[in-house]
């Protein structure tokens, strides 16, 4: 029989927007952080756990719809008669700056498969489940995706990044325009700015402005805020960038 | 010596965002409301009031500079040691849809004066206080921009409406790359779709779907959310529109 | 009894886009040039006239209806018979480049009152001629607005430019779908870059680059293209700057 | 010793708009033809030597590097010292216009991988040699893209087209920004409406207007004017649609 639980999945989980964006949901819902490698959400886990939430990792490969489909199994296992309630999608693909003459055909592959083809069988695993919850989630399903400055505008050296992330909201618009209509909530976030993680711990960015790095708190907060908007009023699509960036 | 207590406005009250953003702002802070006509913000004043809020109902026209200063100097009175924290810009300029070459030129000039010659004057009486506020104030200070559909494309017959529109969005989009890097948050917001108020009840809008129309009080609730972004994520623009619209 | 001769008009003629335009439309048609004062028109009438081209100057202002209509009546008789074919609005408001608090309101309204509501009185003078060629006018009748990196992107101290630059598009976009319909070609070109004429000679652009700034007669080469396209293949907008611009 | 001579090359041609553009670029170059099938490419690479023209057919796989790498190696062979004044890139990857959960993973890589990766090949192969042509050929040498309307929008069923065009535009973009500040023209063109073609005649388009379908020849002789374009005034985008088409 099944129960009225409802859970969040996060694809792309490591110490910046997924970890928030896990921290953030798990408030509200049991949280599922898929990820390549244990130790990219092993520690996201446990401090879950340790704020009381509800949280389970497990380890998958998004662009492999057999790894998914396993991992979507495992969840139906462990939490029994509970429905998805937000998708949030959070994965890179390959990035290389460079030359386009120096980039190689597999760094282009590794670049729009990482994004779109992830992104392609994260969302047919999940919009069955998202439409499966329309009746009664107690926000509207929710399927949120990553984008970055480059989902709108392509630059010098940054062409295979741009092309992903292009495809990536194109791929987004059209399940927004599919199913919205059906009652879930498909939302892109176009996230303009660099975020403030160890990996960016050093950068000099916006001349070292305090808080001109996108705390990933924050952004968690308005993913958060997207699943809660009311159907009447579905957003879909918002930029955040730091108020001290030029665009 | 001043208070650290802070207030907000909005501009452009009647029964539907405006309202619904003056209530939702009365939560956090005493609100003023401006309107050209003591019948647009009366009722409003008394609802917030009966609700253990603050409000001030202010006659103004804002496309006046004179009359627009005159009411912040009564605010200055009724508010003493106030300072201001959100500044919600809701306002209409005429609409006129008909054949361009039946158009007259006063309609054009209600629609682009009425819109963005009004914001011009509302954002110079509003962002010298919201820049007093930055230091200080429990959000980012916020001057929020009510857009519609014709913010982004011109439509036959809309040609006047959508030339106030695209004005509003532009002079809104220098205001945030100006005043963003200063601490302010300029957010502009695109409502697409028909708004569910008394005057549009008989509507038939999106084949009468349930939710078919925009909640204000949602439209309310996303700006409320803006308004509460950490300077590290500010959102520039977002859209809004009801889950079965067509776009 | 009239005859099937077509001429083109030129709104905002000087040193540079107004005058190579006139003088490319000129290899085709009389062309007719407004402007406030004879200066602007008088050498590119007689340059026209000494490479054996037909020009009429005539003294008007575009944002005032009354002088428009006497200049196209003053057309009627001077080209009797003759019918419109393009009609090229090349006027530009005030400009203003200053901090938004600086700025006082008259700034802003010439800015946008002498963009599109200038382009509106002319609109509505041009229109009704150029439908009235549609049966047979040698390429599509064909309405040419030009715009600037302004037109799509609001920038700091930039606001008032942009207001009238956005709601040129605006209208433009708006009349483009209502005409166009009807055989009517509007266009709108977006001219991102500084144009090469005596006033930005000294100017340092694009580091100095040859061919860093826009050849006034590259514009207008491109414009004549524009009026030259069969309507089943309309061009609505165009970008046009230098190799060397960054965008 | 190298000769002056200039060569086009056009991938993808059928009897759409790659046809009509090699015929109009073999009014100025001798032209390549790429396709994957000689009955692609026979009837106008013998129409173009029917009037007098110079026209080479080669099968090629765009999306195999060795097959187009081969393909230049003919064409050195068979043009000697000849040089690239221009690459059209008239690809499209599979189609399938599908609600998205039946959408199988090979048909979202057909429609991707044969749009940017094809090009990403293609450019690959082209662009060394289009800068090898800066310094003197006669127009600046161009790389021609033929995007959609699911270039610059999503759409219910259209994911995958979308996904594929997207990308495209972007990569395009990135090149234009990276190889136009050498001297190489990157222009992407937006054709939106149906192409009057053997395989749409029977289509009902715009109630069945004349010119209703875009005409090839028309498409063809913009991309020649883009070509022509002086290096001050580049197009990056243009868009091309029918003058009864809804947009």
């Amino acid at each position: 029989m099944a129960s009225k639980s409802f859970f969040a999945v996060v694809a792309g989980v490591g110490a910046g927007t997924g970890r928030s964006v896990a921290v953030r949901f798990a408030k509200a819902y049991p949280v599922v952080l898929l990820s390549r490698k244990p130790e990219s959400y092993e520690d996201v886990v446990a401090e879950i756990k340790n704020s009381g939430g509800q949280a389970i990792g497990l380890t998958a490969d998004v662009n492999d719809p057999a790894s998914l489909k396993k991992a979507f199994e495992t969840v139906k296992e462990q939490l029994p008669g509970s429905r998805l309630a937000a998708a949030i999608f959070n994965v890179n693909g390959g990035f290389s700056r460079k030359p386009f003459l120096e980039l190689a055909a597999n760094e282009l592959d590794s670049a729009v498969d990482g994004t779109v083809k992830s992104f392609f069988h994260f969302a047919q695993q999940t919009l069955p489940l998202l439409l499966d919850s329309v009746a009664d989630s107690p926000n509207p399903p929710s399927l949120i995706i990553t984008g970055a400055t480059a989902s709108v505008r392509g630059s010098a050296y940054f062409g295979s990044f741009a092309a992903g992330k292009f495809a990536l909201r194109a791929l987004g618009q059209s399940l927004a325009r599919e199913f919205g209509p059906r009652g879930v909530h498909v939302a892109h976030a176009i996230i303009d700015g660099v975020i403030d993680i160890p990996r960016t711990r050093e950068y000099n960015v916006n001349n070292g402005a305090e808080d001109g790095k996108i705390q990933p708190d924050a952004i968690a907060e308005t993913y958060w805020q997207l699943h809660a908007q009311h159907r009447s009023a579905f957003t879909q699509e918002i930029d955040i960038r730091p108020y001290v960036e030029k665009f």
